[in-house]
């Protein structure tokens, strides 16, 4: 599907707010993407982040999802607008094991208060891409709300 | 529901298994309370945590509460099998705002193979106690894998 | 938890509502009762419901779930509000194998815009009760389309 | 992608094991296509199976998506497989408002215990097709139960 952003400034409002999520720097997760209705996140292996069985832990898999589908449904909100996440769901397809993990987000249907987008991690070793996990995610438009911007 | 850990020794192989949780560390998740079919985690609030917002990310409460389902879940396991999640949905009650959180994993339909388990996350400020998040979750009784043990 | 329903007509509302949705005649579900937050709804085993190993349906029951969940959020909108399922999930823990059914619907979160619903499906053989599903299903308050109404 | 089917008799299999699902007569679904990996019902719209706005209820497409996507999983298990459902989640996008309706179910991980189907539902409108409601499916393959085959 081709989207219009309806903020041209969409790719800086996103990468400010990228900034200050905090948590990506501290999973080393970076902004790699970012067209109408579709975002990018990459992050490196790191033995920081793992479960018990050595492989990046499922929820570190999800925080990059949830960014990538939130600031996918992003790109196609106002520039006063902002957004919130409320509800995901992730099937885990195979264990998190690579040299680095890319995360896509895409908008599959807009709305004015829903959009319903869906995500795709995959993990990369050595040339080779491998799908493992995959999300669909319900986010909000939020306008007015002082404590919710951006 | 009340159930019986067929492994006694159940609590010591959560605590070493919680322990290689690398990522546990780094988002200053700990342990709380294991009991069989039950798991409690804790966290503080952290700055290097937050969303866009300044509130916890959502991926981060979610991680809590997939580990604390999967050790709900590995309670009721017998002594040499291990726990994978097949899949997890979360529902975003409330924005992750508070001085620390609690993730609480329970069984809900324990079985052969297939373990089904149910996550709730609270915030807590000064005294009180705010549900934020609700998680369903399918974990899976892994045997005899070489590289998926505990 | 208690709420309090804004429109003292809710009952009529909702038996109106749902005697408009064939599909409960057409699948033998019917209203059992309604309180604010929560509705039950109850249907007979019946054959023409099956799938093939002669259990009935997850879908079935899947469609009682969501109406259960749907009008346990209705019971909290205001008298010119419509109610629209955005999403849901249902884990199936037990074939749908009993003399009969109950949908529990029950709001946990509600909301201007949105409500957060679980519910819960039982099969009844003789005495016993035994859960066979669980949904977790967010609505949406739906006010002046002229398409979406009751 | 493309998958072989182990039992080049797959075809038969599902279609005898649809003629048991007596809920897709009651419903008016019909098996449309069957190939390895994926499966197409259909069903005309009918006054019978509507919820209180005049749509076709989302619990009727999701009896569709589910049986979509475990056939879908079917084709991929041995001779003497059954296939039950352990969850799904529906994203339901757009009222199920149509002439006729298509669901279309896609393995997306086959396993040898689990494997993760997609769902998509669509509505056909004069010569249009509109997407309306997205699935996401854990199928579990069973061997020697006896109250469970086909």
């Amino acid at each position: 599907m081709t989207f219009t952003a309806p903020d041209p400034n969409f790719r800086t409002r996103i990468a400010e707010s990228f900034a200050r999520q905090t948590a990506m720097q501290t999973l080393g997760i970076r902004l790699e993407s970012v067209e109408p209705g579709k975002v990018t996140l990459a992050m490196p292996f790191a033995a920081h982040l793992s479960q018990q069985h050595g492989f990046v832990h499922a929820g570190v898999i999800t925080t990059g999802l949830d960014s990538a589908c939130g600031y996918a449904a992003f790109t196609l909100m106002a520039a006063d607008a902002a957004v919130l996440s409320i509800e995901f769901k992730v099937n885990l397809l195979a264990p998190a094991k690579g040299d680095s993990f890319v995360m896509r987000g895409e908008v599959i249907k807009p709305g004015r208060t829903i959009t319903v987008c869906e995500g795709k991690a995959y993990a990369l070793t050595g040339g080779s891409e491998k799908l493992i996990a995959t999300m669909s995610a319900t986010m909000m438009t939020v306008t007015g709300r002082s404590d919710v911007q951006g």
